[in-house]
């Protein structure tokens, strides 16, 4: 039997992104799209000012908006809740959905680094899920709140699992050049990057360097630890491509290898936490490596594995920090946003948590 | 009395540069262009495809092209030659015409690495000059040959000369997000890079990490010595604008320091070695330091001091590596390129060399 | 039983799209794949700087690539060659391989305005295919050549047939903002194009006032003649758009009628030479009319109906021409070039020429 | 002595130029900058997001932002107000400034098409100016508000004057391809515009429509008179470049002429209305010409004569409405805004009327 699923905040481009993945999604049902007071009471095709690459899937066309509303949420027998809201405002909202019974899978930043609050990245630490029992133990809920990472941490973080569990990883250096998307449909007006970039990206080079070390980290049963062996520092750049974040990742490694085994430990991935679960938005190999000179491209490539694999290119060694550098490229809104969240969900339904 | 000149390859990027800078120089007479056999006959504004931002100087308008030719460099006297030639081509030529006395000041890549050629950012390493007398004995020239560094290079020494001089540097990470004049007039199709990013230059990543540390070295009166303690390494990448690299640095000090120590150690830069000189294009600040919180921004700052002066932004802690990071931007094709080639030429003047 | 096709230019972006529909196409089977010496001998996949929005078709993937040669075409046995040539190329060439039996569909300039060549947009003109007859005895040839229209002109004669057809058309002005496809894979370098648009397309012009006549015009069993009614003028500029031409039409109309009117007669679009053939490349809506009063916009309507159909919006009175102002957007190279081309390839089937 | 100049609407983009334009202008001081309450208090250059080409002038960066405040501006002894202020704030406010006795030039498109309005585009018909005599006695003002014309107007009928008064012009249609600049400093997101355009401007084809009937029109001493002759139609388009509308005109002419002979009545322009009056911001040649085939270009062209110069390239005959058709560029914020701002005050002081 299907979920019944709602996403607040439906109209913006990661809520547009969740309105995608789910309309015609095999274990979910969409019943509900919300957003501001704004655009509530028209139907859905009418309020959004939809940019994605493909049409509003039919089955949202005709859905009514409603505004943010968590009676109704609940009054509808909603299962699951997907949160694209801005951090204040789901930093209210969210715990009163758990409270009530509801599962929300969120975007939000609020809450990510709370020790009894998983922050998934599903292939990188599924297994952190189970800290849903403590925080419903911690707080009284009946429902929950898991946390879909912020987007380039979601990315590098994936990359960079295989090589922690494989060889060990301390210093991490990560430079963004991030999607246009990253901020909102209209975050970045066309008269300040036109043939111009711009070398700052609010609160996001913390949140990068806290939540790796949170995703990378351990579940003890009581709470979820930080990785201590790992350090990242990170400079986050937005420049002109709509969708699709590249870094440039530079990693010292503790022991030595070769690139070749890099690569093959990256593309095998032996660690994948979620192997073989059969989740339907799960990519086929969530590391793609690509061996051609100039690859990854976010125009060429950020769509690989239906926008969830990330695609990593220019393995080489790195003298400097007796490791290795690479680049990495990962759909934001997919990959680091609306489908890692519906990947969360599958994962919840999976465990039994909905 | 003005010292007459010549632009070899001058209808590309960097030579329209060269032109723009010495047609109306206070030491420099411009009497010769030279380029590829195809313009060769035609007057300098009907066979250049002008892009700067001003239009042709007047002086250069009317100036006969010729192809390249040793024999009518020599025959027209000229003082100093000013190549932006490909490095094969350079690589011939360049010695002839030393070998015939005259000066060369060239932004080709070749012999930059040798130690009797100095490789030159004046406010960096302007004593590194006097390798030339090392380099005429060692090869018996009457002329000599000067190098201009990698563009992403002097960009990055300059901004981190008084770190090295007051605070000591160890490791060093770049990435550059680079500007398509980087690449020549047509050197990245537009098909490529529209909404996209090209996260790969040739050779550009070993020029960056070999040419920092010899910039960085010291000239010990019979070669250049490489800068032991300074490790780079870099990752390199193409974006959408039209001129301007701008590079996230992240440093390892070896003294403990302030962010405000550090950006007073940038903006008073006391151990620029060309202070006082009154060399013409020197900017008046070769490192302007921004405190708003999202510059540097290439269209808007790329033309600080006249395109020679860098810009530097962002300056914080970095906890990883115990030391800084920074955002640093430089004209490529001004500072990273044609003006400090005639930057060169002028402290050549100055020293008496030319 | 499928036909044996060619695609001759097949790494230029014309021919990549002819690649992407051929590939998988129910009527006809890709068997060979041609181009310049340079790539010759390598596999598609490696030879091929693809830029599609979908990844190289896996049967095209290893095809082998070999130099333009006639005579491979015929020992091969082929029905149906689609050439994506230079124009001046394709004039020595095509008449060759038409000499030799073959069907060629050609998308270049050359041959397009003779009087027994068809110029062919299937829902405008099928019946021109006739003129085959008379150019094979005009020529003695046992193949033919028939030809795709200039992208811009394929758009623009689309839109105006139903209202050639209901209302009547004289004076015709077309302003152009043409994306860089148009020009091919390397044709624009962005350091022209950035922050910036070319207000000339070489021969453009031309093609669309002469083509929109012989398109336009009638097939009297003897030749193609061109309609004297209309009168074309067109303007054409290049713009910073990877695909999708965008169009301003300015028609005069012989009878008077509402703009209401003039969108049903563009929407159903009764006089559809190929309505119900069964051809299918064939868009179940040739012309797409959009309500919103900003549409149509390249990057999101171009690939309605698979690139197939036009989009036309802003439908509003001209009282200057006592007639009709619109917008018209059409993919320049699936329904400007490569789409068209088989669509034409399925007709010539249907209509037993092929 | 000077007169005393303030500037309401500082911050846009249009009132930055004004600043640019009024900071070290020969007859005029800047007193005084006003802007909405959010940057009231604040210093000039602390409040504005600069993003021109050049550093904010000296003598504006200090000065105080001032919230819109009539009172001030009498206070003040204010000579010239510049107003930069959306059209339905202009439209309370300015008629107030005009009763108590301030020149008001305006910017905003409230009351263009009003008779006793002067709508200037001093080269084309500086005349109108005395219209100012019919309005203060039509409304008992002491002061006067006139009107600077819509951008694309502006530049369309600068370029069609000469052609009005030398052969004749019929009717004329203009699609335009406008820059992200005539928006405002936030109007259009980039995701909205990067590998796209936008066909509709909200109110501008009516403007063209209108206001180039007015400008080209006549004052009879009592009212301006709209031109009758003149039937113009235009579709307006916004495109991916920072500064500079590009216009493609074509236009029926009333007597028949050569190519060569519109380009020599374009370039003497023997009609200009401001010739030799010494005004400082008028342009040497109000229209250059250029013979290159693929120019003008917004990146190239639009700074010629100071940004106050319209280019005009691709002059060539068309047969479908027995005339010419040409492209046009102009400088939208300079020409079509606040530069001709400036020139209309200076033909007002230079009149007597401030």
């Amino acid at each position: 039997m299907k979920r019944r699923v709602a996403v607040l905040g439906a109209t913006g481009i990661v809520g547009q992104r969740f309105v995608q993945f789910l309309a015609d999604h095999p274990w979910f049902e969409l019943e509900l799209v919300m957003a501001s007071e704004r655009s509530a009471g028209k139907i859905y095709a009418q309020a959004v000012t939809w940019v994605l690459e493909k049409p509003i899937p039919k089955k949202a066309y005709e859905l009514k908006l409603y505004p943010i509303d968590i009676d109704l949420v609940a009054k509808e027998k909603i299962d699951i809740v997907f949160t694209a809201l801005p951090a204040d405002v789901a930093k209210e909202l969210e715990p009163q959905l758990a409270k009530k019974g509801v599962m929300v899978v969120s975007n939000a930043s609020s809450m990510r680094l709370e020790s009894d609050v998983p922050l998934l990245n599903p292939e990188v630490n599924a297994d952190h899920v189970d800290a849903i029992e403590v925080q419903r133990r911690n707080r009284g809920w009946s429902g929950a709140i898991v946390k879909v990472p912020n987007c380039t941490t979601a990315i590098a973080t994936l990359s960079l699992k295989p090589l922690v569990d494989v060889f060990g990883v301390g210093k991490v250096i990560v430079s963004t050049m991030q999607a246009l998307s990253g901020a909102g449909l209209t975050g970045v007006p066309s008269m300040f990057i036109l043939d111009n970039l711009i070398p700052y990206i609010e609160g996001e080079e913390e949140k990068v360097e806290n939540e790796s070390r949170k995703i990378l980290g351990t579940f003890n049963g009581n709470n979820i630890e930080f990785n201590k062996e790992i350090s990242v520092t990170a400079s986050c750049h937005r420049v002109m491509v709509l969708e699709g974040h590249t870094e440039a990742i530079f990693a010292e490694l503790k022991s030595k290898t070769s690139m070749d085994e890099i690569i093959k430990v990256m593309e095998e991935f032996k660690s994948n936490k979620i192997k073989n679960m059969g989740l339907p938005t799960a990519p086929e190999k969530p590391i793609v490596v690509r061996r051609e000179i100039d690859r990854p491209q976010p125009r060429l490539d950020r769509l690989e594995g239906n926008g969830m694999s990330i695609v990593v290119g220019r393995v080489r060694e790195d003298k400097t920090l007796n490791g290795v550098k690479y680049v990495v490229l990962g759909h934001n809104t997919i990959r680091g946003a609306a489908g890692t969240g519906v990947l969360i969900a599958e994962l919840l339904v999976k465990k039994g948590y909905a």
